[in-house]
């Protein structure tokens, strides 16, 4: 009995504590709630800043985008215009808010497909409006339907087609979307030649609507984002390569977080090259609608930058695998990188040369120097070649100390964690006991308990990471990695030049002049990130 | 005279030439045309074939949305249901167009979006219209202008921040263009709240077909799509590695072309990884909209398996480093690489097995096997270790044979086209001399004439390659290179089972079974290109 009324009591005094803490949990989010109304308008305010600093272009598109609406509302607002257009006038709105993109080539190609799937899609309708005309009431409807369901499946599929989708894929949806409207109103409404007139005549308003904002007031041009992101990826290289061989020779020693931080400066540098394949095609692509802006050339070939991204990217990955000798497990001791570190700096201080010297030319729109593959990158290479040959005895791996010190570290490691007896097969090779015992143990660990997540998960990464430092392998081997990659730097170098050059050609740059390098303007603006402007076109009608 | 007969007869002749010309041009044009049109419905088959091939699934997608479209014309097509709805119905046809996405997450995403854009721009849109009223009728056309032009570009602005960008881009498209929809219909129709009324109403119509067809028929999920990609990418790498040691060991030693033939299996194992960023996170995007379908955990997590993909592409980046060590100008010579062959295959081939390893735990949603960290592979890297400390020799640089081969090689080359003499600031270094002459010849050529492009464009490229094979760096140089970056690899096989593992642990699967291994069943598939379902999700109303 006592223990029930004891329970009871609990049970009071539990809800009670319950209806505390609700009450209490409230207040809190309530609190929480109000600090984030009271934070929100600084907030908002604070990134309503950043985006326009991050590209100024933003405000003037949203200003142009407000403009055209207020342009395109006229028809409707202005008595004698809306006479003349009727209330059609409201395809021509929608028109101009989804055909409105942020950079003139996008918006040229949206409008264009929009024009040709309209227009497409009427003609067919009205084919099928004549066939249905014919005869009775019910099989127009079962023909229309059977009409709607074909050419709906067949359109989707065609969306597949690489060349549909890559060119025409909005004119598709356009025409799928005319097509049904059309087609569909026609059960009921008389004259339908009328709609689809109606509507490609608006359409064609809000169209020229946009095209007036986009190609003649403050236009902003996918071709010259493709250029500019061209000139910063080679600039982001150069940076990229003189910051790591820096924290080769001058930097911490060893790096703790494998990770790469995004505020790691060698990543920076190449972050943007590595994932620049789709944002360059579809600046590209865009561009290729733009009319050209330059009096040499017939046609730009923005295909070619297309090209040079590509080299470029092949380049980062080099760039990619030297930042990895930073990260990597077996690192170069500071005594051998010391002997290396005239030429490798030399070496790689020519190769950023290069690279500004390229990503200046495209950016002034002119040849690269005739010097651009210099003596200095020749002489700095024989340099390093000559260094390493004068270093015979780093190749031999004869100073264990290191790994010695090593292994013994590592042993010690798996004599604290080892309090447990392994079992199971034992490993011969005498020289990695001590890191089996500390494998053994973690695999008899796992398979027993699993309820020791953490634990395990402190001790296993560890393991094969352990493994690698306790080899001993020579000391030169991961310098030898390090000087392999950056002259395998220098010959990709060739091939980057090599596209520069043939863009150059195409693009018909002008001539080299040494006194351009004396007057150039380095206009130091923060640099934009391309790929965020890049509003996904999600816009049919 | 005579020569202005005989020009005047040129003139003729070149008249009568050209007609033929043009002709004959024409007639040229034709057949090709003609030949095209003949090939042209073979071609289309073909592409329909392979389009279907590649994923069945397409099709599937395509009878879908033409049902849909179907079912959502019966709106107008039935008399009993277009008595309720009305002409408006055909907004819904218009919604089933634009949301209907090929897969599961894709339609909801958008449709919800729809849903809310259209909900929120009705409210405004009335609250607008309920200020304009109390005024006359020029007042009402300024501010409805006024409000347009201001909705407008804060909405289009709202557009660049990131996460309404990442989650609601499409919500805001939709409220911008139902919100000058109703509110410049406004001006002229009195009934306003009808029209947003019945706008949301035939829209929420569509979008419930859309989400019935998509969830409940044949669904796509893009979870799927995303964990089979996770699946597909590891085995790439496993591949790519495999292809990767045995071109290095047995294949062709010097290889022609630089560039990365598609063809390549090295190439095409790693290619889905390293461009894999956006494709994954769009499609994590749409599964995070989609129901879970599994039963033990609340809610999957498909952020971990974009985690997974970042480390995947780190990994992917040291295989591309790997291969370039195949392309690169500094080979070690096959004497070398025979020294190394046994522990160099072994060591990769448990890197394979243990990616297969992970490849198949995350397709069976088990944990991986506790012996993925075997001793195998640590017994390889000892092996390798081993293998590099008793050849010391090797590390010396001591044969200058084929490095004397190369110079004579280049000095050849170089007195070939050396015919002009050089001048400028000489070289003291005599080693490259001969190279350098070429490099200089190069130079003066270039600045002298630009005509000789073609010449230029045969010389230049070779030059600073000539320049890295002809140094005589040591033998081992290249071949620590790639011993070095396969040491790397087995380190950041680490950071991938470290977040597979981390996926089994989140995702909740199953428990590792030896007995589940005998019966996997291996449906060898084409393997999908996921990215290339991706339709681009160009939709608005």
């Amino acid at each position: 009995m006592a223990t029930r009324v004891h329970v009871g009591m609990e049970t009071e005094m539990n809800e009670k504590g319950e209806t505390e803490m609700v009450k209490s949990y409230w207040k809190t989010r309530f609190l929480e709630f109000f600090g984030k109304m009271k934070r929100f308008p600084g907030w908002l305010w604070r990134t309503i800043w950043k985006v326009g600093r991050e590209d100024p272009r933003r405000m003037i598109h949203a200003v142009k985008v407000g403009l055209s609406l207020t342009l395109v509302s006229l028809l409707y607002l202005m008595e004698p215009l809306f006479q003349g257009i009727g209330t059609n006038a409201i395809w021509a709105v929608m028109t101009v808010v989804v055909v409105l993109e942020f950079t003139a080539g996008a918006t040229l190609c949206k409008g264009l497909n929009r024009g040709l799937g309209t227009l497409l899609a009427g003609s067919l309708a009205f084919l099928i409006e004549f066939i249905a005309n014919i005869s009775g009431k019910v099989f127009r409807a079962v023909f229309i339907g059977a009409a709607v369901f074909l050419i709906g499946a067949a359109a989707t599929y065609m969306r597949f087609f690489p060349y549909i989708k890559k060119n025409y894929d909005y004119g598709v949806v356009i025409f799928l979307l005319t097509f049904n409207l059309i087609t569909v109103s026609s059960y009921r409404v008389e004259n339908v030649l009328k709609i689809a007139h109606d509507r490609f005549y608006t359409i064609a308003i809000g169209c020229a609507i946009c095209l007036f904002m986009s190609l003649l007031v403050f236009p902003i041009w996918s071709g010259e984002d493709l250029h500019n992101s061209t000139v910063r990826k080679l600039e982001g290289l150069a940076k990229s390569i003189e910051a790591c061989i820096n924290e080769y020779f001058n930097g911490p020693e060893i790096k703790e977080n494998e990770e790469t931080s995004s505020e790691d400066p060698i990543y920076k540098g190449y972050k943007a090259v590595l994932d620049s394949k789709s944002t360059d095609e579809t600046l590209a692509l865009y561009a290729s609608w733009e009319p050209r802006h330059s009096r040499y050339c017939y046609k730009f070939p923005w295909q070619q930058y297309v090209k040079v991204g590509a080299v470029l990217r092949q380049f980062g990955y080099t760039v990619v695998a030297l930042h990895g000798c930073l990260q990597t497990e077996i690192q170069a001791p500071r005594s051998v990188r010391a002997l290396f570190k005239d030429p490798c700096i030399r070496l790689s201080g020519e190769v950023t040369k290069a690279l500004m010297e390229l990503a200046n030319s495209i950016r002034n729109r002119r040849h690269c120097s005739p010097g651009i593959l210099s003596d200095n990158l020749h002489e700095a290479l024989q340099d390093l070649n000559t260094a390493i040959k004068s270093q015979p005895r780093l190749f031999l791996g004869t100073n264990n100390n290191q790994a010695t010190n090593m292994l013994a570290l590592a042993a010690a490691h798996a004599a604290r964690e080892n309090k447990q007896q392994m079992d199971g097969h034992s490993v011969s090779l005498s020289s990695v006991k001590t890191d089996s015992s500390a494998l053994m143990e973690w695999k008899t660990k796992r398979v027993s308990e699993q309820a020791k997540e953490n634990e395990r998960k402190v001790l296993r990464p560890q393991l094969s990471k352990m493994a690698i430092t306790s080899l001993e392998f020579s000391e030169a081997l991961p310098f030898a990695a390090f000087a392999s990659l950056l002259v395998e730097i220098v010959a990709r170098l060739d091939n980057v030049i090599e596209e520069v050059e043939e863009l150059g050609r195409i693009a018909c740059y002008k001539d080299y002049d040494p006194e351009d390098d004396k007057i150039v303007v380095r206009c130091e603006r923060p640099s934009v990130d391309v790929s965020k402007n890049q509003l996904p076109t999600h816009a049919t009608d």
